[in-house]
C-alpha cells in the first residue's frame, strides 16, 4: 500500500492500526481498498490535507464523554482551506490486554491514555484497587509499549487491537459508560459540496465581533429566526487573550436549504470572522425537522415576491 | 377644470376648495397646474385611483393629537393595487370664521368637524363658554353651512378657507396645539418606484399569522434585526372578531436599500398576509441612520460569499 | 333616580338612555337598582369619577369594526387615579327607525352618528341608494333629531332606542357585519383588586423610554419572556409631536399571577412612564391557558432558592 | 507542615510543589503561612474539601490557549456542595531544564506534559528539531522523571521548579505565546457570600430544559434582558449521549446586584437544573460597567411600585 500507486486515494488518519480513528475511516466506503495512511496527529493528518500527500483525513472532534476534541477544534479553525464531507460515528469500548499468560492478578501497572484511563476509572478501581498508571500518547501506544519494556503489565486498549498485536484480553467493555461514543469527520480540501439528503448537517465556526452583552445571542438568533436547529455550540478561547473566544457551530441542515444559506448570510453580516466548514450527511441518517415555515418554497415565494415589488411587476 | 383635457393629470382630493388636504396637494411639484378633482371622503378618492378616473390622490393618514386616520389605513388595507408615493406634512392651524359682520360676542352655536372642534376644545371652553356645537362633516362644509342656513354663527374652519369664502376671520391660530400637524400620502397605481434618496420611507400592513404570545414580536424583529427603525406601528381591527388585528408599518429606508429588503423578506416568509404600499421620500427630509454594519456592501459581500460557498469557488 | 339618595351608588354613562353603553351598564350586576347617571361624553363620565360625582363610569373602549375608541384611551392615559374593574361586551346590532307612518320608501334622508353610519353602509348602499345622509353627535340623538326637525326622515339607532322614543322600526339588524361587538370597561378609583378568578385581564399603558430601533420590541419581550399573552396593542400619540406614541396594552392574566406581576416589573423598569389601569375579570370569561414553566410554583421556587444562595442557606 | 496542627488551615492544590497551581495558591493571601496539602489532581482537590480534609482548594479552570479546564469543569458539575470564593491569574511562562552539567546540544528526547510541550511546540520545533516527546502526568512529573530515570535529557516545566529541583535552566520564556495565563479558582463549602466589591464575578452551571431550537437562546436572554454580560460561556457534553450539554457561565456581577439576582431567578426558572457556584471578586480586580437602567434603585422602585399596586396603596 505505497504512495506511489497513482491509481488509489490517500486517506490518513491517527494510527498506527487499531485505533478508533482507524475504526472511523473504516466507516468510510469510498475508503475501502485505497491507501490509508496512518499519522501521529490531527495537525499531520490535517497538514496532509493541505499540502496533497492525502485526499482526505479522518480525525476525531468530539466525545460523548469528554466533549470537543480541542486540538481538532483549533486546527479547523485556523487550518484554512478544509472542508468537512463526511461524519461517523464509533462506540467507545476498551480491553485490557497484556502480554499472552498475564492473569489479572498479575496487573501492577497499567498503561493508559489520559483520555482512556479516565473512562474506565471506575471500573479500574473496582477490579484493581491498587493498580499504577503509566501515560501512553494513545490508545495503540498503550498496547504496543508492552513489547517494547516492562514498564506496565497490562495496557487499556480498543478492541480491534487484537488484530493488531498478540495480546491476552483480560477483560472488555471496562469502559464506565456503556453508551459513549466518538464523533469523527472526513475532511477533505474539495468545495464541492455533497448534495443534500434531508439528513445533513452544517458546520461553521465564528467569532463575535465584539465583546459584549448580547453579542453571543445576536449570532445565535441568526439561527432562530430561521428556524435552524443547533446540534452543537462549542466555545474555543481564540487565544490571544482571556475571555476572547470563537463559536463552532454545527446546525441541522444543508447550505442548500433555504434557511440554511440564510442563517448564514446572517452570521456572514453579523461577523466577518465566519468560516465554513461544510454541510455533509449527518452520521445519524436523523431526517432534519422543522417548521414548515422556514422550507424552500417559503423563502422563494418571498423572494419573488420581492423581485416582483422591486422590478414593478404588479402584485400576484 | 374638467376631465376632459386629456393632457392633463387628475389628482383626487378630499375638498372641497379650502381644506387641509388642497393645502397637502398644493405641495405636491408635479401636481401644480393639473387638474384637481374634489371629493367626498377617502374611499371615493382612492376609488378615482383605482378606476382611472384620477392619476393619484392626496389623503390625510395621520394626526399629530388624533393619531391614525382609521379610515385611510383601513382603505389602503383592503383596496389592492395603491402604491404611496409622496408624504407632505400640513400644519394644522384652526380660524373661527362667520358670516361678514357677525362679531365674537354674537357667537352662540359653532358648526365644527368633531375632530376640529376636539382640538380647539380649550381655546372655545376658554372664550366662548356658553356655545353650543353642531357637528359639521368636515372643516370645509362647517363654513359652508354658515351660508345654507342660520343654524350657527361661526365656524371652525382651516385657514384657507378665506380664499374660498367670504368670511370674517373672528380669530386665528385656535388650536390647543400650536405644533399640530397632519401626514398626507400621494396614492398612485404605478408600481414604478422612486428613486432611493436617503431620507426614504417604506410602508407596508401586515396581519400576523397566528394570535399567540410573542407572534408580534416576531413580527417586529424581522425590522429590528436588520438595523431598520419604525417611525409607525398602529393596529387597526382586521373586523372579523375582537383580538385580530393587521399592523401598518412605516419604516426608515427604501426597499431598495438592502436591510429593508431583507427585513421585507423577512416579514413576507413570516406572514403571507403583507401588502407592501410603497417607498418615497420622507416629508420631512430627514435622512435615514442605521448602523453601518447593515450598509448595502456589507449585504452584497455576505451574498458574494454565500454563492462562492454554494458554486464550489475557493473562499477569498 | 336622583342624586340625592345617598345610599345609592352613581354609575356614570355616556347617554341619553338608549345607547349601546347604557346596555353595557345593564349587565353590571352591582349597578341594578343603583343611580344611572347619563353624560354627553367619555371625558364627562371620567371626571364624574375623579370628582366623586360617580362611584364609577362605564366607557366603550373597543369596537371589533372600528378598533380602539381614541378619545377613551387618550382620557385613561392622561387621566390618573382610574382603575379598570369590569368589562363587559354589547353586540352591535342597528335599527332604522322613523317617526310613526314612516315607510321605507318615504326615506330620502337619514340622520345617523358617522361610526355608525359606516357601519350600515353597505345596507343603506343597497336599500337606499338615493339617500342623504346627516351626521348626529350621538346613536340616540339620531333618533331624537326626529322629533326636532324635519331634516331627516329616519335616523339609525340600537336596538333599545324603542324603549326610549315612539318610533316605527323600518329595518333591523342593518349593520353589515352581524358579529360586531364593542367593548366597554367599568372604571372606578377604587384601588383595592377583584380577586383574581383565572380569566383575568391586565391593562396598561406605556410610553417607550427612548425613540430608538428596538425600543417597542424590549417592551413587548417583558411579556413574551414571561408567557404572557397580550390580547391588545394598541399605539396612540403622545400628541407632542409626529412619532411619539404610548402604548395600551391588555394582557391575559391578573397583577397577582407571579408571571404577570414580573412582567409589570420588567415594564417598570424599562419605562417608568407606565400606568397600570387595572386586574379584572375578561367578558368573555375565557380561562387563560400559559405555559406551566410560567406558573406561580415556578416563580415561588426560584425565589425561595435565590434567599436561600443569598442568605447562605444550604441549597436543598 | 504537618496536617495535625488544628489551628491552621489546609488548602489542597495539584502538586507537588513548583506548580502553576501552587503559584495560584500563592497569591491566595487568606493561605500564607497556613497548611498546604499538594495532590494528584482536581478531583482529589475537591474531594478534600467536600469530606473536610481541606477547607479550600485551589484549582485551574481555564487556560488563554488551551480553553476550560474539562475535568476541572465537568467535577464543579457533578460535585454538590462547592463554592468559589476566589479568582487568580498565572502567566504561563515555561523553562526547558535538566540535570545538572547538560547542555541544550545534548538534548535528544525531552519530558513534558503534553499541554505544556504543545504550548512550547513552535520553539521546540525551532531549536531542537530532531528532539523526542516522553509524556509526563504533571508538568512537575516532568522534572522530577530527570532523576528517576535517564529516558528523558530535559523536561518542560513552570519556572518555580528551580525553588525544588536541583537543575539547570537551558532556556527560559519558551512558551509560544508571551501572554499565555492560567485562570484558577479558590473553591470552599461555605455557603457565606464574599461582600460585593464592584468587580465580582457570578458563576454557574445550567442545563438546557429541552434539547430545541431556540433554548440556549433563551437562557442567554435572561441574562441580556437585565444587561448582565458574560465574560465566559462554555458548553460540556452531560455526558449521558452526544448532543446534550451543559453550560458555564460566568456573568458579570453579585448576586447581590439586583440585575444578576433577577437574572437568576429568570435562569432559575427557565432551567431547574441550574448551580449557583459562587459570586467572588474578579482577579484582574476590573470594576463591572453597566446601563444604569439596569442599576439596584431602579429595581427597587419597580418592585415599591408594583406592591403598592398590589396592596392598594394610591400610585405615588
Amino acid at each position: 500500500m505505497a504512495d506511489s500507486r497513482p491509481s488509489l486515494r490517500t486517506y490518513s488518519y491517527l494510527g498506527p492500526r487499531g485505533t478508533f480513528t482507524e475504526a472511523a475511516l473504516a466507516q468510510v466506503p469510498e475508503a475501502v481498498g485505497q491507501n490509508w495512511r496512518s499519522v501521529n496527529n490531527v495537525g499531520e493528518a490535517l497538514d496532509d490535507v493541505i499540502e496533497g500527500r492525502s485526499d482526505a483525513a479522518v480525525i476525531a472532534i468530539e466525545n460523548s464523554i469528554e466533549g470537543g476534541v480541542s486540538v481538532a477544534q483549533d486546527a479547523l479553525a485556523t487550518m484554512p482551506g478544509l472542508r468537512i464531507v463526511g461524519e461517523y460515528l464509533v462506540p467507545v469500548n476498551f480491553v485490557l490486554v497484556a502480554r499472552r499468560g498475564t492473569t489479572l492478578a498479575d496487573v501492577k501497572v497499567v498503561n493508559a491514555h489520559p483520555v482512556a484511563y479516565a473512562q474506565c476509572h471506575n471500573w479500574m478501581d473496582a477490579t484493581l484497587p491498587e493498580h499504577g498508571h503509566i501515560p501512553a500518547t494513545s490508545n495503540v501506544a498503550a498496547a504496543s509499549a508492552l513489547f517494547e519494556n516492562n514498564l506496565a503489565d497490562a495496557a487499556i486498549a480498543p478492541p480491534g487491537i487484537v488484530a493488531h498485536y498478540d495480546v491476552d484480553v483480560l477483560a472488555e467493555n471496562i469502559g464506565d459508560n456503556p453508551n459513549a461514543v466518538t464523533r469523527f469527520l472526513l475532511v477533505s480540501k474539495t468545495t464541492a459540496l455533497p448534495e443534500p439528503t434531508g439528513a445533513d448537517k452544517t458546520s461553521l465556526i465564528a467569532e463575535l465581533p465584539v465583546d459584549r452583552a448580547g453579542a453571543l445571542l445576536e449570532l445565535l438568533e441568526q439561527f432562530s429566526t430561521r428556524g435552524v436547529n443547533m446540534s452543537l455550540i462549542e466555545s474555543r478561547p481564540i487565544g490571544d487573550e482571556l475571555g476572547r473566544y470563537r463559536f463552532i457551530i454545527d446546525a441541522d441542515g444543508h447550505i442548500r436549504d433555504e434557511r440554511v444559506a440564510d442563517a448564514l448570510l446572517g452570521v456572514r453580516r453579523f461577523s466577518p470572522g465566519v468560516m465554513f466548514l461544510g454541510s455533509y450527511p449527518r452520521a445519524d441518517k436523523a431526517s432534519i425537522t422543522f417548521d414548515p415555515k422556514y422550507s424552500d418554497d417559503v423563502f422563494v415565494e418571498a423572494r419573488d415576491w420581492l423581485r416582483g415589488l422591486i422590478t414593478g411587476e404588479p402584485e400576484a
